[in-house]
């Protein structure tokens, strides 16, 4: 993994092939892509704090899991320092470490994760459980002024399908599994988990359950809250393990405090999720509609329709121009924009080309379902004025979709600042909070005095409303602070969701980042009970004490 | 509402036109419907504790509410004093009152159950929430030997459906209104809520999400827990109130640690719950399976097909014989088991007319999805075995789905018991948990030296598993305690549900009744976070301290 990026050394996002994104990003943000690319510093001229692990605690975390399993190298140390946001980018480039954990250690079992979180208690040591390390909202990270020995607790040893009920369509697995490795497993027995986040190569169960995640697929197969059926934590109090049961009454969820946890309540080790036969068929398809009003009506219809589509997803005007813009020469998302569709869209349907938004429509399960399911989404496009154009530019959509956190660094390799936030509301909100998150976006812009752009898409449709995701970008001044701008843009946002009705976070969790939001959204006294929460539990605050609330 | 039964006064179960009833109850446990049945003694020769309300209590709680709301006489102390549940009716008729509340208030909004909780707070009082009173596991009661003064906070008079957002299909509606109520002012409106348990006509939202209701529909609508989107509830941090969102990654669900809380943390005032428009179709058709097993797996194969409908329910083969035997003579039940029915399931089948199961399974939604879903359900249940008898049965047990509970107390005024106990499980142990409750019960029965029977339906279907739902009924021994047999046969069913990988309880809460099994269900370090978050958040225990853990 790279100490200083997304993914795997030698994966990069490169543009020449795609002819429109150069011009786009210039001509909307004054981003130069053909800007010879900062050099990343050499690990080695930073200065990494040394750690601070004291020998008793080195010894008995030895002890807990084996000497080879105890690493205070300086790459390991800080690939776990932080998560994956651009803050964190930046700040690790700059050779700004904050609080780097002193040790990180690898369980591979249950019993070894107890042994750890016992010395880490008896040491009062700070704890703070490591997935895949891709959170964005600073859930990863110690204190900065944490005076205790930190410890990383890296799951990357615990990542097995322990058992699939195919009778009851369950799987037990390791929380330590990235996406592919549990994926891997349960298609070779014909299954599927059916959760697929943007960061789903680089990510893992343990951490989809820690933050709340929602994979792509969720109209079909849920969020990873209605995936999880039940969970096993190590804790403080001993080891925490839910019943094996489709639904409880069996007072407060605690699977439901799990969930959204971000470590503060102890490890996860161990889920039972639901899982799901490959499907007979999947198909993607595209559709225009006039403008982005239109697409957000519709998705509202085919949400209280009988359709059960696996994806529903519409782009803004801005959104749509840029991944028209992402568009390979001769590939099928550039045909998209043939002279054809354009005729007809702008003659026939008397579609403003402007102002035209493009969405992605996912069909999964029997070829009668996806039939039926295509049928009365067509239907409902229609009546609002949509068009469909096939099933080509959703077939790349479906190949490139793990790509987008590449072009981030990208563009940060060139100076300029990328970032995406993401809210859900009700679907009497969505078009208003759109306009209003858009314009509070360029308004911070200004005030910045920087150049940028902001654009949306609507995803994950339930019956009372859905999420939108944000992607704003920005060159910064040539003098001034880039992260003081990102955090001013940021924090535009993030307030104008709450202004207008939103969730502080659909899918990414609070971390650091969102906790100045948290007594907006549950409610001053929400956030009270669940600090009440960690408290009982974990009364030291040894783990994981900087994440959602204080 | 009565104070010793089931129910509004002048409404009771008579078995005269059913003539197979009296026959199967003696036959099966020696009930007599036609002893006399035992007079209900009059309250007013039963020995009612005084209240024992301080005199500053009663008239700050005046204060914040109004005289004319704050009662103490009797018979509205008593009718607060328990739910009801068999051991609260045998209780409560044998004049044995445990700790009756010494007031009854009720808040009419708000601003009032906020007053009441500072009241009871600073005057060191215990608070207990009560909405319909219908509860059957003892989550009413206060301590017998609580010695602070106990309140029971009725929020009868919060009753509104507040506001229907027809574009987000949700509605805000307080916590008081039973379900005749806000069904009724959502049916004006073109809306329902989808939710129908057992107890609907006298229980209230609040209570349903109190105790994690689910209702018969929830195949379609999904439980309470589902259905509810944002809660208000009045604590001793202050006003909790959730975010009127589609969902949240914003730390562990304070949505869900409501849900199931039985007034431990406080009352629920509010909800935003989802609506639905009301269906074009809606139709329930009844099957007949050649034995129980082969209904489970149907129900099975139905809930991993494409088909969704909106009630999956068979019972076993006692559970078919019972309601054959409710059937009235001529009626389109008795119809069933005609002689032509016989000859089909014997001859062409080849069923064994003992094993043979009766399954109901509901359709709602457009003509073209209960058209389908038909099908597809028919096919499935052609496969194992099973043959359609059309839709009169179905339409009988849609009109009498609630009238069950006043069985039971038509049997006890014969001196006889019964009580109805549920969990849910993994499809994979459904039929061995089954079997083991079943023969857990008989068990008890024996060595109780009483003669009892059980039955059982599965139904509310989930992904990974179902509900299965237990009646047992038995005469106790002339001599001795007819509660003790209950004990011992309750004990034993439950314990065969935690044995087996089933839960305490599917929907009808812990209550004081359950809470033995709380560490099975929830592990020892779960229970313990969930008395944490109590503890947290009531230090003093005020709130509902009988309920749920210690």
């Amino acid at each position: 993994m790279k100490w200083w990026g997304w993914g795997q050394e030698g994966v990069a996002f490169h543009h020449h092939d795609k002819p429109g994104l150069a011009p786009f990003a210039y001509r909307m943000a004054g981003i130069d892509f053909n800007a010879p690319p900062v050099q990343v510093p050499d690990l080695a001229e930073l200065d990494v704090p040394a750690s601070q692990a004291p020998d008793g605690l080195r010894s008995a975390l030895v002890e807990a899991v084996g000497a080879e399993h105890v690493h205070d190298d300086d790459l390991t140390r800080v690939v776990h320092t932080y998560g994956k946001s651009m803050r964190d980018l930046v700040r690790i480039r700059r050779g700004d470490f904050g609080r780097v954990p002193d040790l990180v250690v690898y369980p591979v079992d249950e019993a070894q994760v107890e042994a750890v979180l016992r010395t880490g208690l008896d040491s009062d040591a700070v704890l703070i459980p490591f997935g895949g390390g891709s959170n964005i909202v600073g859930s990863l990270e110690a204190p900065r002024d944490e005076s205790r020995p930190v410890v990383s607790v890296d799951l990357g040893r615990m990542r097995s399908v322990i058992e699939v009920d195919e009778t009851s369509q369950t799987a037990r697995i390791q929380a330590g599994a990235l996406g592919p490795d549990l994926e891997a497993q349960l298609n070779a027995r014909g299954w599927t988990i059916g959760h697929f986040p943007d960061s789903f190569k680089h990510s893992t169960l343990g951490g989809w359950i820690a933050t709340r995640s929602s994979g792509m697929q969720s109209d079909r197969f849920g969020d990873i809250a209605d995936i999880t059926r039940a969970v096993r934590v190590v804790t403080p109090k001993g080891v925490v393990a839910t019943r094996a049961v489709p639904v409880q009454s069996a007072g407060p969820s605690v699977r439901e405090m799990v969930l959204g946890s971000e470590g503060r309540l102890g490890v996860i080790t161990e889920a039972l999720v639901q899982v799901h036969r490959l499907a007979e068929e999947r198909v993607i398809l595209a559709y225009f509609f006039p403008d982005y009003g239109s697409g957000l009506r519709a998705m509202h219809d085919v949400a209280a329709s009988d359709a059960a589509p696996s994806i529903t997803r519409v782009s803004d005007a801005m959104e749509t121009q840029f991944t028209m813009a992402t568009a390979k020469k001769g590939s099928r998302l550039s045909a998209l924009m043939s002279k054809g569709v354009k005729v007809y869209a702008e003659k026939r349907k008397g579609i403003d080309l402007d102002k035209m938004c493009l969405s992605f429509i996912g069909y999964e399960g029997s070829k009668e379902h996806v039939a039926r399911t295509k049928r009365l989404v067509g239907e409902i496009v229609k009546k609002h004025g949509g068009f469909g154009v096939g099933s080509g530019p959703g077939t790349l959509y479906d190949q490139k979709k793990f790509d987008t956190p590449y072009i981030r660094d990208f563009i940060l390799d060139r100076g300029a600042y990328g970032d995406v936030s993401e809210t859900s509301s009700s679907w009497a909100t969505l078009e208003v909070l759109h306009d209003n998150v858009v314009a509070a976006a360029n308004k911070a812009f200004a005030e910045q005095g920087t150049q940028g752009f902001v654009f949306c898409h609507l995803s994950h449709s339930y019956h009372s409303g859905a999420c939108q995701y944000f992607t704003f970008a920005f060159q910064p001044p040539a003098e001034g602070d880039g992260l003081a701008v990102y955090d001013a843009v940021k924090h535009a946002i993030q307030q104008a969701f709450i202004d207008n009705g939103g969730t502080l976070s659909h899918h990414h969790a609070v971390g650091r980042e969102h906790k100045p939001w948290v007594g907006d959204d549950l409610s001053s006294a929400g956030a009270q009970i669940v600090s009440a929460l960690f408290q009982g539990v974990d009364p030291g605050r040894n783990l994981n004490p900087g994440a959602i609330v204080d």
